[in-house]
C-alpha cells in the first residue's frame, strides 16, 4: 500500500480520492465543487484529447468555438431542456459593474446557443451536414461532487452537426457512439456497453440518447459517453429550416455528443491499485521511467553514463524519464513513480552493469525481469503493448465475472446487495416501473444494449411482457 | 476586389470586417461582445496552439487547468489587480437555484486563483520552479468589441510560474517574451519590436511589463503578446512563502504570460488584401488546394485521374483539398480559396494534360506559372517557403517604411497626422507628460525598446532630458 493511500478493500470511496490527491491528478479548488487539474492529470487528458480528435477528424468533424454565456430565454426555447438544466445553472446577472438586462447562463451545454447560429448559417440541403465539435469547459451546479467524476465545472467536447434527414442524423450518432466505443476499448483499455437510454435517463431535448457504460472496481456502472439523436426538435426551438432537395422547406435534423474529464475518473476506477494509478500506456503521460542506482560517486558516473545512453536509443519512439535526483532513493523514485502510473520501470545498477543487463518491472503485475542491454529496447515495447492488451482482458473478465442474468425480483434485490455488478433483467418498458425497482434498490436502468438478443421474458418487477433483457446497476 | 469585401483603401475597418465574415472566420454571437470562432478561424487557432504549445514544452513547461470561477475576495487581495480587473468583471450571483452568499468573477486573468493553489503546493525551495501554462477562455466586459482584436470573452493561454529568486522570475519572463517573438516572426511573418511597458501601461499587479508590439497595415500599432515579472506581489497576497536553501522564510517569485486570439486579428491586419486572407503557410489550415478546370465530362475524368494522382503524391507531406465540386466554375473557386487565404492554388486543365504541366498560382503575388507535373510538388514546397520568407520581409520592409524618429513636439503631431506608423521619440520618463501626449494625439507609448540604443537627447513634449527613444503610436 502506498503512503496516504487507504486500501481498496477497506474504502473504495476514500481509495479513489486519495489516489487522486496523492498522485497529483487533481486538488480542490476554492471554489465549491470545482477542481484544479493538475499537470500530471491534465497530461493524461491531453493524451485522452489528441486520440479523440483525430478520431473525430479523421470522421469529418471539424472544431470550433461558441460563446460560454447563453442568454436566459434561449434555454427557455425547448422546454424539456430547459426543466432539466435551469436548475443547475450558474447565472451572470452583473457585467461591467452594472445589473444586465437579461440574465446570461453559464453554458451547462451549448446546443441552443450551436443552434441560434446555425439557423444563420443553413439555408439549403447545399449547407448540410454541418459536422462541427467544440472542446470547452461548461458548469453544472452539482450537490455532491467528486473529483473527475462530478464536478461544478468540467472539460469535455461537445459534437453538434446538422443533417438533412433523420436518418443521416440517427446514423451520425451511432457512428459517434461506436467511436467512443473504440476510444475506450483501444485507449482506455476498458470494455463498455453500448445501449440506448430509457426516456427516464435521457437528454433534456433528445429524441434518443445513447451511452458507453463500464464498470469499476467496486461494481458500479460509470457512463463514460453519451450521444444524441436530437431530431428536429432543437431546429423548431430556434426556427432552423432548410430548403430540401424538392425545395421544400424542412427543419433541420441534429445530434450531439460528448465525452468529458469524466473519462478520468472512470479510467482510475477501471485499473488502478493500492500501490496508486495504472494507466494504459497508450494514455500514460510517461511511458517508462528509468531509475539509476549505485552507492559510490563511481557508479553513479558509470550507471548514469549507461542509463542515458538507454534513454537515447528510447526516446525517438517513447515518451521517458531519466529520473537521475540524487536528494532521494531509488525506493522512493520506484515509489514515487508507481504512484504516477508509469507503465514500464527500468532499474540499472552496478550489478547490472556487470551482466550487461538492466531490469524491466512492469507496473500492472510487479514483474520484474533481467534483460540484455541491447534488448532492453525492444522488450519495452513489447513489455507496452501486452500491457495495453491484458488490461483489456483483465477488465474485460471483470465485467464478465460480474455480469449477473436475474429472472426474479428476489434474486435481483440479493445480486444487487451481495455483489453489485451489471444485472440483466427483463423490464415492461414502463418508467413507472424503472423508478419503482430504482426507488426500492438504487439501481438504474444503464441502458438498453445494442447487441442484445431478442428473448422472451416477464418484467423482474412487474412480471409484464419483455422481448429482451435491460442491463441494471448501481452507478456513479 | 472580393465579392462583399469593402476595399482597404477605403475604409480599413470596414474591410476587416467584412474579410472576418465572409472568409468565415468568426461570427457575432448573441451575447453582447461575444464572437463564435468559426471552422476555418479555429483552424487557424489549432496552428497556432500547436506551435505554441511545443515551444512552452521544450522550455519546460506543463499543461494543467485551474477553475473558471474566482470568488469575489480574491481579486480584493492585490490592490492594483483589482482596481484592474474588477470593473470589467462578468459576476455570477446565482448557482443551481439560490443566491450565493459569495459573487463569483468569471475569471479576466487567473493570477489570483492560481496564487491561492500555489500556496498548497509550494513549501520549500525544492518544490521550485513551478512552471505551468494553462489554455483557457476569459472574460472581460469590454465596451467597445471588434472581431478577434477586442471581444468579452476570448480564448488565450496564460503561463503562470514560480521561482526561488527576482533573477530567475525576470529571466522567465524575457525567455517567454522571446518565444512570443519567435512564434511572431517565423510563424506569424510579423517582424515585431520587443519592448517594456510603462508604469500607466503595464499589467495590474506586475513589477515589470514586457510586450512584443505589432505594426499593421494601417500604421496602427497591435500589442500582441505580454510577458510579466510579478515579483513578490501576488506571493504578498496569497501569503506563499518557502524555505529558502538559507533556511529562512521568503516570498515566492511569479511571473505571467499570455497570447490571444487577438493573433488572429494581428494576422489578418498584417498580410491580407481587398481579396481576402493571405496567411503565412505554417499557419494556414489547407497549404495547397488543386482546382480541376474542365466543359466535357471526358475532360472531367481526365483532368480529375491527373489531379487525384497529384493529390496522393502531394498530401503525405502538405495539407490539401482537391475541389471537386461540380455545382460551381473553376472561377468561383479561385475567388473563394483565394477569400480563405489558401498560399499555393494548382490548376489542372485539357490543355495543361497535353502539356504534362499544371499551373501554380501564388495568393500573396497573384503569379501565376506552368509547372511540368513531376515538379509539382517539389515547386509546391519551394513556393510556400518563399511565401512564408516573403510575407516576413514585406512586412518588416513596411514597418520600417512607417518608423520615423522625430524630435519637436510639431513634427510629432504632424508625421502622426499624416502617416501613422510607429514614431521613435525623446520622453522624460514622467506619467504626467505620457498622459499629455496620450490626449493631446491619441498616441500612446507601445513600449520602452530593449534593443534601442542608449542617446542623449529631449523630451518630445516638456524638454527635459532623456537617454533614449521609446516608441509611440496610435493602437488598437
Amino acid at each position: 500500500m502506498a503512503k496516504g493511500i487507504t486500501k481498496r478493500s477497506e474504502d473504495y470511496a476514500q481509495w479513489y480520492t486519495d489516489l487522486v490527491l496523492r498522485a497529483e491528478l487533481a486538488d480542490y479548488a476554492p471554489v465549491r465543487g470545482c477542481m484544479v487539474i493538475r499537470p500530471h492529470g491534465y497530461a493524461i487528458w491531453e493524451k485522452m484529447q489528441a486520440a479523440l480528435d483525430r478520431m473525430f477528424k479523421e470522421t469529418g468533424h471539424v472544431n470550433a468555438y461558441f460563446p460560454l454565456f447563453i442568454p436566459e430565454s434561449f434555454l427557455h426555447r425547448e422546454a424539456e431542456h430547459v426543466e432539466g438544466f435551469a436548475p443547475q445553472c450558474a447565472v451572470v446577472t452583473h457585467g461591467g459593474g452594472k445589473k444586465l438586462e437579461e440574465p446570461l447562463y453559464v453554458r451547462p451545454t451549448s446546443e441552443t446557443v450551436i443552434w441560434y447560429m446555425y439557423g444563420k448559417w443553413i439555408q439549403s440541403y447545399r449547407d448540410l451536414p454541418i459536422l462541427i465539435n467544440q472542446w470547452a469547459n461548461v458548469v453544472r451546479w452539482e450537490m455532491r461532487t467528486r473529483l473527475f467524476l462530478r464536478t461544478t465545472e468540467f472539460l469535455w467536447q461537445e459534437g453538434h452537426t446538422a443533417h438533412a434527414s433523420m436518418e443521416e442524423a440517427e446514423e451520425e450518432a451511432l457512428r459517434m457512439l461506436n467511436v467512443y466505443r473504440t476510444f475506450a476499448e483501444e485507449y482506455m483499455a476498458l470494455p463498455v456497453i453500448v445501449g440506448q437510454k430509457t426516456e427516464l435517463e435521457k437528454f433534456a431535448g433528445a429524441v434518443r440518447t445513447y451511452s458507453i457504460e463500464a464498470l469499476t472496481q467496486d461494481k458500479r456502472a460509470i457512463q463514460a459517453g453519451t450521444s444524441h439523436n436530437l431530431g428536429q426538435n432543437f431546429a423548431k426551438a430556434f426556427n432552423v429550416t432548410f430548403l430540401n432537395k424538392n425545395n421544400e422547406l424542412e427543419y433541420v435534423y441534429a445530434t450531439s455528443w460528448g465525452v468529458s474529464t469524466r473519462l478520468i475518473g472512470a479510467l482510475i476506477m477501471a485499473h488502478s491499485d493500492d500501490q496508486g494509478l495504472v494507466l494504459p500506456p497508450r494514455l500514460a503521460p510517461i511511458e517508462v521511467v528509468i531509475v539509476p542506482i549505485y552507492r559510490t560517486e563511481e557508479e553513479r558516473q558509470q550507471v548514469l553514463s549507461v542509463a542515458e545512453k538507454l534513454a537515447t536509443q528510447l526516446r525517438p519512439s517513447l515518451t521517458l524519464k531519466l529520473d537521475d535526483r540524487d536528494t532521494v532513493t531509488p525506493g522512493f523514485k520506484f515509489n514515487e513513480w508507481e504512484l504516477k502510473g508509469v507503465p514500464v520501470r527500468v532499474e540499472i545498477g552496478p550489478r547490472d552493469l556487470e551482466k550487461q543487463q538492466a531490469v524491466l518491472a512492469r507496473r500492472d503485475t510487479g514483474e520484474k525481469r533481467p534483460v540484455p542491454l541491447p534488448q532492453v529496447r525492444g522488450r519495452v515495447e513489447t513489455t507496452l503493448e501486452a500491457m495495453q492488451q491484458d488490461l483489456y482482458e483483465r477488465a474485460l473478465a471483470f465485467r464478465e465475472a460480474n455480469t449477473f442474468p436475474v429472472d426474479t425480483y428476489q434474486e435481483f434485490q440479493e445480486i444487487l446487495a451481495e455483489k453489485g455488478g451489471f444485472l440483466l433483467a427483463h423490464w415492461c418498458g414502463d418508467s413507472a416501473c424503472e423508478l419503482a425497482i430504482q426507488e426500492e434498490t438504487k439501481a438504474t436502468i444503464r441502458c438498453l444494449p445494442l447487441e442484445a438478443s431478442e428473448e422472451a421474458g416477464e418484467c423482474v418487477r412487474c412480471g409484464k411482457p419483455s422481448s429482451r433483457r435491460v442491463v441494471f446497476a448501481k452507478a456513479y
